[in-house]
């Protein structure tokens, strides 16, 4: 891993757990010119100042600039809707060094990689998309922690403007926190994230709420089956209503397609159909059985 | 737990379990006229002597008869499908006594409380249905554990006939076991179920299908939340489709609701509903957030 200076731009779940997982694998010793300096920016003061608490961040400010300053690598890990207004920030205030590259670890692609990738190689500078599939329901600083990326998917989408040179150093940063990374375009990772993550997201919370929202009382019978089922729909609101309409056409394709299958499958019911009921459920028991994830990186929570 | 002779029909993952937990609370020793004797029924000669090998039963065999002899309680754990069938078949040979007590594991209530009541009633015996919701997408006596009604609901769904001394038994006999008993009438059971247990199994299948079934190549890049979301639509085909269908018309209600939902869900992105989608999503993570099962007896599995 060969970056020197690391600036985390915003300390949510994934920037703090970066800021951890960096100190702790590479701890930086100015006297004795070893590890990696880690350096985070946060909006509030005392976000900043509970960083500064933690004591694992180099520099902890509100201050982009001084953030970035002389950064070899600058991972954006702010709302995805606020990510280009930063660095237009970071390079009006000439706070970006040419040859720098910058990352992000948003969950959508294509809008996110179209907007900021021009501005950053302007600057002389590169960006790499990143998508570690990393996190949980929990989200905040607070329950950062040094080895979520362990185990972890993270997606790379490269363009063909990509400096291949950047984009090895980004994989190799990844790797080095124990991602396994893959690469996909921007395009390509939206439509496959809309269904593996923004569409199960979607059908948890409209579970709950066709559920819990027509009849509470019916949550004293649920078990194992409904807690899992339903366990992301406990994820934060604002930033998931930004994520989905951030991949809306990906995201209503796939709702669209599963919104079909549904009504097909009410089929099965008004007819009887047993042989179709029977078959649905072999297949997906068949598909779900073959299914193994890269890595157990995001423990089951009540 | 009054109870001094049990016979469990049918050594699937609740039947084993059965004999599991009896023999781990109640240890049965002729000399010394302690615990209590559980015996078992197979229909096949090779599951019946995986049961003599495991020892906890006092007797397991294929005769029906023979093992619901002089039993005072007797639990049909078979597909419920069969349960009648084993009632009649019992009956019958005489082996069922006045005043026994039979109850069952079945997971859908009306119909088989309507079919079996009637019968066991005329034969002097008490019936009383019971709905222990533990398990997981694992079947078998393979996976059978003592502890797996430890904080487990377990619904009972008593009628107007029921005898209320019965009821009483069955009841401490589950708490017994470490369930955490409700009474419910069967028809309330199953439209509960249906929207706690059914609905969330088809959705899991569904989603499943959709994601998978169409693009298997996204597999790659699934994380936790598809995972835990979909971990359900890996239960046994076979048992699952004669419960929605023994179930159908809750389950087509619930089904057809959650469709309703999901096509309105999709306006959320044909016209940019931002404030509507954050309401959907803001909703359910506050009752999911809210809701909490009565103990930990489904462990999460990858």
């Amino acid at each position: 891993m060969n970056f020197q200076r690391i600036a985390v731009i915003g300390p949510g779940l994934l920037g703090g757990s970066l800021v951890r997982a960096i100190a702790e694998r590479a701890p930086f010793s100015k006297e004795k010119g070893e590890g990696v300096e880690v350096r985070v920016w946060g909006r509030r003061p005392e976000v900043v100042a509970q960083l500064q608490a933690m004591g694992e961040a180099e520099l902890a400010s509100t201050d982009l600039a001084e953030v970035v300053a002389g950064a070899d690598l600058v991972v954006l890990a702010t709302p995805i809707g606020v990510m280009a207004d930063c660095v237009r920030r970071l390079i009006d205030a000439g706070a970006l060094g040419v040859g720098a590259v910058v990352t992000d670890v948003g969950s959508v692609k294509a809008s996110v990689v179209a907007e900021i990738e021009p501005l950053v190689s302007a600057s002389g500078a590169h960006f790499i998309g990143s998508h570690p599939m990393a996190g949980s329901e929990k989200n905040g600083l607070e329950y950062a922690e040094a080895a979520l990326f362990e185990g972890a998917a993270c997606l790379l989408t490269p363009t063909p403007l990509s400096d291949a040179g950047a984009l090895e150093r980004v994989d190799e940063f990844w790797q080095w926190l124990g991602a396994h990374t893959s690469r996909l375009s921007p395009e390509a990772h939206d439509r496959a994230v809309a269904m593996v993550s923004h569409l199960p997201h979607l059908v948890a919370a409209l579970l709950v709420e066709s559920v819990l929202g027509r009849s509470p009382e019916v949550a004293a019978f649920a078990g194992g089956g409904f807690r899992d089922s339903t366990r992301i729909a406990s994820g934060h609101a604002e930033m998931w209503t930004e994520i989905l309409l951030e991949n809306r056409e990906a995201v209503r394709e796939a709702l669209a397609d599963f919104h079909r299958l549904t009504g097909e499958s009410l089929a099965f019911f008004d007819d009887l159909k047993k042989e179709e009921l029977h078959r649905l459920l072999a297949d997906a028991k068949s598909r779900r059985d073959g299914f193994r994830m890269n890595g157990p990186h995001t423990p089951p929570q009540s």
